[in-house]
């Protein structure tokens, strides 16, 4: 009987035992693992597992897939623990939402005999623990593959064949590109969150702020919510990538400051703000990418920024943008023009 | 008969016409207007008004009480526009969010026989138009009001009684106070949201990226949606409190990068990220406002931060980080100390 051993029964590891049991296959039985037996237990009651274990090394025992999905650093500490329990030419892969220290540790860790394949499912809520998982919860996901240098063609085949079991797609890379784009859009998306609901919360006035916040300043911060164990993890595991990508975009909330205190710039800004909008939608509306040369000029929507702006609403309102920044420019000009006669 | 007339049958407009007249009120014929008949058409359909008007001026002909709910520029120009039709003794009051500048149009723009009560709904959505709107969009949500100082208590007394038949709470506030607190809750997360969308849209890498977004960027950046000509107003009759707010939260993105860079403050980072999420939940499930003192010492939640920290999870992971911060303290001064030798 094949089979395969999850550490780490949150959202993730209860999610696949939850789909890969509901997907019935018979020969197969899956193990679980978690530092909480409690949490174990309850995975185990949802229906995820066959069996659950204490002990790490007892739950790998004779499984020739090991998935690893703890936050990072307790992924890391699982590999030094079962290393010495696993079957050879056995299979580990993670879940982890950084890849290029985990191939290190992993390279460190794991005994030669077995094969390191990294994975990244970018799927996930913020509700966290068993009781959120379910079995469709990686359907149409994409999931990052990232294979160790010395992993053999099965065993990236496996990882692979276990990937579409779940119903998530393989989209391989390699590990410092990885980082690098979760560092994107991923991870700054959530330090941004988390900064800005600490720094309102932390100001003065969060009693009347807190009763007045609507659907949106819920939802701009909703990332904050995040368990912090694993964004710790993630935290120390690419701080060099988000700190970069955060002090860029620093940069470009600077610059949008300067648009906005620009009372001469009100066509730019307006400019600025519609086409966030209608790339915004389009990105909601499932486009992905965009064409060669400029956004505006990007008809792979079959509807571009140019006839987006042509719009009745669009249009007239950026005629009266127009319109009142030449009223200012003119008003401008006669009180330059009488201080001059005085 | 009472008149109510509406001008501006987007979301919020056509709201408040299909709250008032599912309350059934016989005695009081809705009408409505809109610089695009074929907004006020669709209104009109969906059961939101008695009659349209395409001129602003007949809407409002023998109104007792007008709603001015087009964008912030655009209600000061139909102040303009029907300054000469509105009954003696009418009053007008307004839905849009930002309120200093609108008390000063309204000062400048209406008649003295006329009373301005302004005012600013915590509602809303990225949907925008009449077929976003629905007649229970204002239920639990709270109503900024903002009468001028010239308004008598009758007509602050038929705005709040307005609020009530929609479902609302109403919020007496200074419109100094309002736009400052609704610049930070508000404003600068629909801002941040915009340029977090626009930057990751625009470097190189977005084809990459935007195949790995998740929910989790999908719900930072959704603000990126907001109608252009409703942020635009916002921002050009804000801009000081907004840009003011965006700069704090720069430093604080940047306070965070300096966290996340010193490897040796771990710990701290860890608990910010904790409380984080701590006071974030505490917010999402209903917490408005804090104790007085530290945060930490907060019971008004029958739950505090301290007691958070004292649950087996979080408190493990304290214990692994202050662990991997000693470890790597001691192996820094054993460096240090092997250096010393050479």
């Amino acid at each position: 009987m094949a089979r395969v051993a999850i550490l780490g029964t949150g959202l993730i590891g209860t999610s696949i035992g939850l789909r890969l049991r509901h997907n019935g296959a018979k020969d197969v039985e899956i193990v679980g693992h978690d530092r909480y037996n409690d949490f174990a237990g309850q995975a185990k009651k949802q229906g995820a597992f066959d069996r659950v274990e204490s002990d790490p090394r007892e739950a790998v025992r004779d499984a020739g897939l090991v998935i690893l999905s703890a936050p990072v650093l307790a992924n890391h500490k699982l590999m030094g623990e079962i290393a010495s329990s696993l079957a050879p030419n056995a299979i580990v892969t993670d879940t982890g939402s950084t890849k290029a220290e985990t191939l290190r540790q992993a390279a460190q860790l794991l005994p030669t005999s077995v094969s390191f394949v990294g994975g990244h499912p970018m799927a996930g809520k913020t509700e966290t623990g068993p009781r959120a998982a379910h079995p469709g919860l990686f359907d149409g996901a994409r999931w990052v593959v990232v294979p160790s240098a010395s992993a053999p063609d099965r065993a990236v085949r496996s990882v692979t064949g276990l990937i579409e079991q779940l119903g998530a797609e393989a989209m391989f890379m390699d590990a410092e590109e990885h980082d690098s784009y979760v560092a994107a859009i991923s991870h700054m998306p959530m330090m941004v969150a988390t900064a800005l609901f600490r720094f309102t919360h932390d100001s003065e006035a969060w009693p009347e702020l807190s009763s007045l916040a609507g659907g949106g300043f819920k939802d701009t911060t909703r990332l904050a919510s995040t368990d912090p164990a694993m964004s710790h993890d993630i935290a120390v595991t690419n701080r060099e990538q988000i700190v970069h990508w955060l002090s860029r975009f620093r940069a470009s909330v600077y610059e949008l400051e300067q648009k906005l205190s620009a009372t001469e710039e009100e066509e730019e800004l307006f400019r600025y703000l519609a086409q966030a909008q209608f790339e915004h939608e389009s990105f909601i509306n499932g486009k992905i990418g965009r064409a060669e040369g400029e956004p505006g000029m990007d008809k792979s929507a079959g509807f571009d920024f140019g006839s987006f702006l042509m719009g009745d609403v669009i249009r007239d309102k950026l005629a009266e943008v127009q319109r009142n920044q030449e009223d200012r420019l003119t008003d401008l000009e006669k009180k330059q023009r009488s201080k001059r006669n005085v």
